[in-house]
């Protein structure tokens, strides 16, 4: 699959920076650029070697550049490409786009270039769609999934098995073509046996999204807790300290660090923390129900109380009401300054418990590595199985090992070859769809339209 | 002049896009990039060749990119670079610079890959400057001045001219050696034709900062006029017609560009528009004074008035008040919606007239061409000669103006040699800060400080 047009766009930030880059493929991308560019003479220059030189528009320079050339085959997009490297002037790249586009180029859609990447088989859809995320990566925990999975992940093994399938598949359609003869291509028994290891390993992989979710979206805390616990001091109190460390070089801003604690490589997205943030603590207000709805959205749930004024009696029957969650319950002392020993004491037997002073961030850090241990102790972490962590790849296999469940009944209950091969062919389709070898065009405008212009 | 260190710095801006560049340059860069990146031996590859490869740090791997290699003296800086283009996540930038910092590089201050540049003799001071300008650059003029000053600008030829001065200046120094012995190495006559040269050629530079800095710094309009004549109406078709063009390119986001309109290249700084924008035009007021107090910060100054209520002989009285001040003033008639051809048809006759219905947008772009013609026609861009923008460059070159002027009159005057001498070793020093021949540490700090990190 070939392109017949050249596209160009900037592959940098458009802000004002030591220098930017603009990036151009297509077929035509090394004429183009060398009708612009005033330096050695492209065409004849080697595959991934870089020259200095100037680009012209309208008989004006414009800047002084390097421009590196990849030659087809070898680059991201498998076509002639050339990367332009120029001031890190927003007004400089959009002269040089505008310049490209008069010699002929066009203007490139987000995710243009992976998408091209991808059409021209260089990488595969769940690849392509790691590269965004790897782009998008705020931590640790969220680069080393999103680069797993750009280095071939789970979509390997899984392209794998589905040939297997498609192998079996076609024995059961070509039965079906021999039609009333009642021949038996596939082998029953090896088929089912077959479909259960496929659906045992599709069903890893779905549990390990929970895991690939939370590392992406974060892992949802929920503060709750009577008036006057503390809980928008101990908000600050964890996102203050975050806040601290999070520019270490100059110049590094992120985009919105709100509600969101950084540790040890996770995201801790605090849910619902504008009822926190309202009100101060003196007035604030929230009923059982709230209360409930907000743990109900939460993977871990701090209950803070003032253990001063709180009776263990009393915290055993506020936790229990949470009993209903389906989230790890850590009750957290706060106040422990304005107290003694001998009134902390009795709770200490209860589980998960922390003991903190919020406005003194005392045992902040202890809190922050409970809620790390409790958010991570049943996950797939430990190991280095692959982790999902896109939601279009977790529903295709969440449908494939439906359509799988339903042919593997039919198949053990001697249902007709016919509606076997349907249920093979939709748990292909869902399959195929992941890694893109089943793909529409809806699908594909929809994932890359996400991505960076340039990218 | 060779640092014993190497440096490190993010390149590109710090923000989610398709790529980032980090810059490494020192006589190490290529031993240090090689700790760090799987791929070819980076040590043996050619100049100016990219290569793919990956960048472990701790073990890991931390992402997919492309090393370019710049052998000494090859390079901006001319020592080894190796510019690594990584994803362009924020978090993958730091933490490529944080492993090349482990693997012995130094995290690099704002503008000091161009400070070594400049110390390793491959660009001038004022090819340095012009390199940060360009990056800043906003508009054509901006951008054709700042480009003409990194190709050599006015530079070369005011170093040659020093050259020939220094050479003046040491046969005076010579005489002083000889002492008593009367003797005249340096034709007295033939130095002072060559500083009333000197000179002249500085004027012109001086004379070109007016154009220079109006470019640099946008040509400064103030909009006056009674209250309801329309001021803020006014202001925002001006801008907001800007504004609809500025963004030709998805994703290219200007920092400010507010009160600031863009017309064939050229900035235009509308000033103290607080006024106008705090004010709805029925309740704005403004006293005399201070109407020409905004007048005399502009080059061009806007006479709005309401045409259909305003007599000519008004209009006279009230631009007469505004000659003491020392900019150009357009009267623009207003609201010619709402009146006859009868009663706009006196005013033809006054000078620099323009007429318009704000409120419709009716001749705005008439409006913006007379502005672009009014605050162009005396100035130095018909010609192509060197325009100085930089107010650095201009103090000096008006010091060295007046040390010339010293020398001159004191050879006239038949002075002492010493004190010639003593005026000329002024004027030397003025000119070589200029292009940095002759500078200080606390110059070239306040000088590189203001630059991009990275650059």
């Amino acid at each position: 699959m070939t392109h017949s047009d050249t596209i160009v766009a900037p592959a940098t930030a458009s802000t004002v920076s030591a220098l930017a880059v603009v990036r151009v493929s297509g077929v035509d991308a090394i004429a183009l650029v060398s009708k612009v560019f005033k330096g050695k003479n492209l065409s004849e220059v080697p595959s991934h070697t870089v020259h200095y030189g100037f680009i012209h528009h309208h008989g004006e320079v414009l800047d002084e550049v390097m421009a590196t050339v990849f030659r087809a085959p070898k680059s991201f997009t498998t076509e002639d490409t050339v990367e332009i490297s120029c001031h890190g002037s927003p007004f400089i790249v959009q002269k040089i786009v505008e310049a490209l586009i008069a010699a002929g180029a066009r203007l490139a859609k987000p995710g243009e270039f992976s998408l091209r990447a991808f059409m021209n088989g260089r990488i595969n859809l769940t690849q392509a769609e790691a590269v965004a995320d790897i782009i998008a990566s705020e931590n640790e925990m969220q680069h080393k999934v999103a680069l797993q999975q750009m280095r071939g992940g789970f979509a390997g093994e899984l392209q794998a098995l589905r040939q297997q399938l498609i192998d079996y598949a076609a024995l059961i359609e070509l039965e079906l073509d021999f039609g009333e003869e009642d021949v038996e291509f596939a082998k029953r028994e090896q088929l089912i046996d077959f479909i259960s290891q496929l659906k045992f390993h599709i069903s890893t992989l779905i549990n390990s999204f929970k895991t690939g979710n939370a590392i992406k979206e974060g892992i949802p805390v929920a503060i709750i807790g009577k008036p006057n616990a503390g809980k928008s001091t101990l908000l600050n109190a964890l996102l203050n300290e975050e806040r601290a460390i999070v520019s270490d070089i100059a110049g590094t801003t992120r985009d919105t660090i709100e509600d969101v604690m950084h540790y040890k490589g996770f995201s801790f997205r605090f849910v619902d923390t504008a009822g926190i943030r309202e009100t101060t603590d003196a007035i604030e207000s929230i009923g059982v129900e709230k209360a409930l709805e907000k743990a109900r959205n939460a993977s871990v749930v701090i209950y803070l109380f003032d253990v001063a004024s709180t009776s263990v009696q009393e915290l055993l029957t506020e936790i229990n009401s949470l009993n209903a969650v389906d989230a790890i319950v850590t009750p957290v002392a706060n106040k422990i300054d304005k107290t003694t020993w001998k009134k902390t004491a009795p709770f200490t037997h209860i589980p998960n418990i922390q003991f903190i002073a919020a406005a003194q961030k005392f045992n902040i850090e202890l809190l922050k590595e409970s809620l790390y241990q409790l958010a991570t102790r049943n996950s797939q972490l430990a190991t280095n199985n692959p982790i999902v962590s896109n939601i279009r790849h977790y529903e295709a296999l969440v449908k494939a090992s439906e359509a799988l469940a339903k042919a593997q009944s039919g198949l053990t209950n001697k249902i007709s070859g016919e509606l076997v091969a349907f249920d093979l062919r939709d748990a292909l389709e869902h399959l195929g769809s992941i890694t893109g070898e089943v793909s529409n065009e809806e699908v594909l405008g929809s994932i890359f339209s996400r991505f960076c212009i340039g990218k």
